[in-house]
């Protein structure tokens, strides 16, 4: 029903995980009347995504060069690894400020349901990177998916690097959160997690 | 905090209204784990959006060509005018079925406030086609904006074509509405539009 060019459009944006038809229809409808000059920096941003975002070779993050600014970052300590899902979590991470030690982006979680197997994950790297650093923090989340990958690499690192330290981030009730809103989980987590005050 | 070419597509969907921060992330990560083809033809119908699409010269619609699919269709009934805000408002009344007439998209309402006066809509051409016509709809939103633009056209047409129908789509509860869910002004609507059964 709209102009063909309109309603490309409409079918590109429907392809993103989580655009309906309606949004889809809004958001096409929005770039047709933007000023010209930036619905062409979007058009060429949209381009330049493919053909310049690669992953860093050595941490899996993504990056524009072969190597991400984290792991080219020498004032960090590369001895201590942050094994996350997805590059979201990394820029979650930075923007706390906290952290200063490197990361390890695994692309994806176990999940046999899925179809994701070991081969899936970016887990060779991992196990190399291991074997100089002191620390390894798994920090996939607290899901079915994340908890099977966190004790499928704590087994793998414990047999290739019996040395080196393996953490797991904590668990428990989220800054400002009510007890009786958690769920079961996360309050048997807190429990079960309880340090001395 | 991100590569340089992911920033710039964050920084792209942003424009867009009602892309918060966290959504232009999550869509331009989803774009560049596309395949590449796919993403190209995003690109692609970004940039033919721009290109291609223009205003039908005679409603004001949304247009790959000079005139629009509905202009141009000799079946319908040129002699009855719908005139909505919008081109989603066109979508959604052919969506309908219902209606077999033409019509003219102001693309714009009158808002003083926000500076849109009568010279900013596709007021015009309306009275030129309004002069041929036997029946004219107003079917701009039923809010504050949209009733003023309704009573402007009204005044205009009257002046201008004295022998017209101008008629007001009806406002009542909606299909399933239940009366004590519905604010005041609709109950208000629907009972002063009573009709006899």
């Amino acid at each position: 029903m709209y102009p063909q060019s309109l309603q490309k459009l409409i079918e590109a944006f429907r392809r993103i995980p989580g655009v309906g038809e309606k949004t889809a229809e809004r958001y096409a409808l929005a770039v047709s009347e933007m000023e010209p000059s930036l619905a062409l920096d979007f058009a060429r941003a949209v381009e330049e995504v493919k053909t310049h975002l690669t992953r860093c070779k050595i941490c899996g993050n993504l990056s524009d060069r072969d190597t991400c600014t984290v792991c080219e970052d020498v004032n960090r300590n590369h001895k201590m690894i942050f094994v996350v899902q997805s590059p979201r979590d990394v820029i979650a991470m930075e923007k706390t400020g906290q952290y200063r030690g490197v990361y390890h982006v695994l692309n994806g979680l176990l999940s046999p349901s899925k179809g994701m197997m070991p081969e899936d994950l970016n887990l060779d790297t991992l196990v190399e990177r291991a074997r100089k650093a002191e620390e390894v923090i798994i920090a996939t989340n607290a899901t079915m998916d994340g908890e099977t990958t966190a004790m499928y690499i704590d087994r793998l690192l414990k047999e290739t690097c019996p040395d080196l330290l393996v953490t797991r981030i904590a668990h428990g009730l989220p800054a400002g959160g009510l007890l009786d809103y958690a769920d079961e989980m996360t309050l048997a987590h807190a429990l079960s997690d309880r340090r001395q005050m």
